[in-house]
């Protein structure tokens, strides 16, 4: 059985002493009133509430499972009380629009609360937090008469919600999407067709689920210029049951607790969000939502799985320390610590990310001044494939890493940290995998606008270098950092004119690209970070040594993967679709 | 479900085309007759057993697993149909003596055999493949009698075993292990204690089971040196049970086919194997087959992904092709095509390595001079840290990278791939860490000797640089090869010297050291490879092209990795022990 301490710790270093978070709040109309301690309370009650109310429910989560009978589809034990509390708690609320019974808190404070919720159960995260993706994606583009229909039902969590993308012949494919949506004489559509890997479609957790579902209305463009949104409620506004039917779920690696639906629309009365044929465009904020969703539940699992590696590695006793030759724990093998730091250095690093890029969301939203606005919103496009694409990669051989640091005990389903690795491995596949996240970070988000949005983050980088970095403390930083930098731009260069040459010819390297530009973010964080915690450590604390330690590791015996990586990118590609399609 | 051919095309490469096979076994004594159209029947027969009759037994393997009632295992549906058929066809006696009643074929029969039939299924190898190591270890030391009274049985398959370590306060730390033999006054000794993750130590696949446990004598020393070894049957040779109790059998994340037990010796009845105290030794020539097999699974495993991940990507239609845009199977995208050549780099230069070692293991135990018998011995040491541990990471992330490229697909139960990502988590533990064969290869094979075992290997590269290495077409794998064993002679000098100045400093790079060293080894094979290929390759033929394609994708996109771990290995390690005791 898995044990979780919030970490409230280190989200109040990320926080305050590393993005300053309440000082960027306040300057935003709204959140004038945002400062640390309200900021730390609510991480408080969300961690309290995460690690006694959810953490228990999330075993029997993957022991038992969800369970579908004609239709309907009975959620664990324990989960209808555990949301039932947090409905209670008003924790859906905390970022919907006061109008509409929300508290509008930034989105800081959902990605804090989240990230602890996803440490308590990856399966609950994902039902529970859906509905912020949902009211993102109705506030941008649903018309005034939906959000005021729905909106308050979302955000009391009185009504669930889910996203119906993928069909069996269409997953990262959009545009092969066949469902169709015909126009009514009551200003809605019918819809037919059939969805497959919709999370949360069915359950009993909540009275109403409102589907948000691609379709193609008819006549429309084949292809994703065709595809249009709807809004599909399991039940109609009398109360009566729309046409929208379960047929099955998923039987899955893990994540049992969370209902992977098959769903079937019959006739279902749906109501158009935004235009016709902007479907795709009208679902984006509710997909980078989701992907930034995705990153917070990759840093959540991450940090549930290095908790327990390390408690178990300084309580199991087993071989001799190196020097002494004495009797030891596991935590005094060199070869746990580069388990456990490399756990460390991504989880934390990726902690300071999700958040960082939770303020960008902020920024983007009520920054008084539109350039600012602006700036943060296209920082934010070019971080999002990063953080979905980076940080899933990173926490899954970072839970790999805590299954390995328990030996053989680690494969056995009572220690629990298998059920996570299980769990976590669908978070490189879900909402886009690593594959189609680098390539709209190659060709859309640096490529696609001739580098503009790239050069927002790397000039934060070279402020950074040219500010903090210049201390002499900052060098052993600094200059692999400065280095990266001006790689990553050459190699963006090369990728570019390879692009220009031939279209396509750069496509093979937008998985490598992806994991470069992730660790260029992730040393300047971590560079930061250093600088944070350098006073303290030099002071004899403890925490901030580890931290400088943590630092220092990432740099020294991990980033050196970017060598790897850019030797992989800059190498000539072959096409080898014809030699592979003719062997078997 | 999961579909498997055999791969004879590239096994008969290996065997012949690369490594001789059949000219380096007849000049053994004894395998005068191995001619490679034996060697290739034997691997069509395995291949089609393993297809037609192991494989379909995989999937109720996992879905309905072993069951423990009352003491007794039941094994998964059809495994006792399957086990004796493959008993019937002689398949446990291939390598036994024919004084036992065995066929004494080389080793590379066992290892191409075991090759397919891990394949078909991990948890089915895991039971029948044991008998070829216990019976290496009776026959190393145990006395006349035990071996004629037993290896029979071992040769038939009538009796199985199992290797009885690990006490829950005793895993890689052996020394710590506390069952008791007492001599009893019939020359045998009476066992009392728990052992635990005892594979196949109780079933009902065969009526008796030899089970090869581990225990101290009364006054033995404490730690590795008290350690005695002794065969434990389950059954008495009049026939009654032995003191010898299944406890229950160990839930875990996959390979459920496969049943973990815990053991309880209750005065049980064993006889002494090889001297007292000299446990650890006697057990030494399993343990090496068992890593040895280790490695065959994880090349079977791989190559069962592959298989699957190919076949999909070849059918499913989904995006567009990166010049021509038009609609495309998912063979056709760059990323894609990444993830399958890093498969196929991984598992057909696994295949290399290990046949390679089972004709080591095969000149160590009859090469005519004496020399050459004990240079191969020395290369087998080197070799089988590299073999467990190199080849079980690149196991595991090839077979994540097949589920990957499934997509979401990959992660439902439906297509199977998620039950071999499930199944072969467990081999970067069990036969020893990842950690623990990195210390292993770097403590004791490399630095405990001087170098003179790795000398052994550096000098076969060497000459292959200096022969076939020396063509023009070869240029491009020789540049790379020969810098990297340069990197590597010196990092070795460099981590001597840090052991020299202080005894422990250089453990940390343990794990870097067996990667970089693995990639030296696959190297010179995937070299060797692209040498055998060429001139197929040259006049049209895909099967070489492809051959040839995949050396260069290892050279250019793969092999860049040992810069990374260059890089970490050279940096200075802290040692961060404390601090992280300290920290929670």
């Amino acid at each position: 059985m898995l044990h979780y301490t919030p970490p409230l710790r280190d989200l109040r270093f990320v926080l305050h002493e590393v993005l300053g978070a309440a000082q960027r709040l306040q300057a935003l109309p709204g959140h004038a009133e945002m400062d640390a301690a309200t900021l730390d309370t609510l991480a408080e009650e969300a961690g309290r509430f995460a690690a006694d109310r959810i953490l228990p429910v999330n075993a029997a989560a993957d022991a038992v499972g969800c369970r579908w009978a004609d239709g309907e589809v009975t959620m664990p034990p324990g989960f209808a009380a555990a949301y039932q509390a947090y409905r209670e708690l008003g924790w859906p609320a905390i970022c919907a629009d006061t109008g509409v019974g929300g508290q509008a808190l930034p989105t800081v404070v959902f990605s804090t609360v989240n990230e602890l919720v996803a440490s308590a159960s990856h399966a609950f995260v994902m039902i529970a937090a859906i509905n912020h993706c949902a009211a993102a994606c109705l506030r941008h583009s649903a018309s005034a008469a939906l959000q005021a229909q729905w909106l308050p039902g979302l955000a009391s969590g009185r009504v669930l919600s889910s996203m119906c993308m993928t069909e069996p012949q269409a997953g990262s494919d959009i545009g092969l999407l066949s469902t169709r949506a015909v126009p009514d004489d009551q200003g809605s559509y019918r819809l037919s067709g059939s969805k497959i890997f919709a999370s949360g479609a069915e359950h009993d957790l909540s009275d109403n689920i409102v589907h948000l579902v691609l379709a193609r209305v008819p006549g429309a463009p084949a292809g994703s210029r065709g595809i249009s949104l709807f809004l599909v409620p399991k039940r109609l506004p009398d109360g009566r049951r729309n046409g929208v039917h379960c047929d099955g779920i998923e039987h899955k690696m893990g994540l049992h607790g969370s209902p992977t639906c098959a769903l079937r629309f019959d006739d279902a009365r749906g109501w158009l969000i935004g235009e016709v044929n902007a479907g795709l465009p009208a679902m984006f904020p509710m997909m980078n939502e989701a992907r930034l969703l995705s990153g917070l539940q990759a840093v959540g699992l991450s940090e549930l799985a290095l908790q327990n590696a390390l408690a178990y590695a300084k309580e199991r006793r087993q071989g001799r320390s190196p020097a002494g030759r004495q009797p030891c724990t596991l935590v005094e093998h060199p070869d746990v610590q580069r388990m456990l730091l490399t756990q460390k250095a991504w989880t934390e690093g990726g902690r300071a990310l999700v958040h960082w890029a939770a303020l960008l969301i902020d920024d983007a939203a009520r920054h008084p001044e539109a350039d600012q606005a602006r700036a943060a919103g296209e920082l934010l496009g070019l971080l999002t494939p990063i953080i979905k694409g980076f940080l899933s990669e990173n926490a899954q051989q970072s839970i790999s890493l805590a299954l390995q640091t328990f030996g053989g005990h680690g494969y056995v389903r009572e220690t629990g940290i298998e059920q996570l690795a299980r769990d976590a491995r669908v978070i490189t596949l879900y909402e886009g995998t690593t594959g189609i996240q680098g390539q709209d970070l190659l060709l859309r988000k640096v490529l696609g606008d001739g580098g503009s949005r790239l050069q927002r983050l790397l000039t934060l980088v070279r402020d950074w270098l040219a500010g903090p970095g210049q201390g002499a403390a900052m060098a052993e930083f600094a200059a692999p950092l400065a280095r990266l930098l001006d790689e990553l731009q050459s190699l963006t260069q090369t990728l570019g004119a390879r692009e220009r040459a031939a279209p396509g010819a750069a496509l093979g390297a937008g998985t490598v690209y992806l994991r470069i530009a992730g660790h260029l973010v992730l040393a300047w964080l971590w560079a930061r970070m250093a600088q944070a915690s350098h006073a303290g450590a030099a002071q004899g604390d403890a925490w901030y040594a580890l931290k400088l330690e943590t630092a220092r590791f990432y740099f020294t015996q991990m980033l050196p993967e970017t060598q790897a990586l850019r030797a992989a990118a800059l190498a000539p590609a072959s096409d080898t679709a014809a030699l592979l399609a003719a062997s078997h």
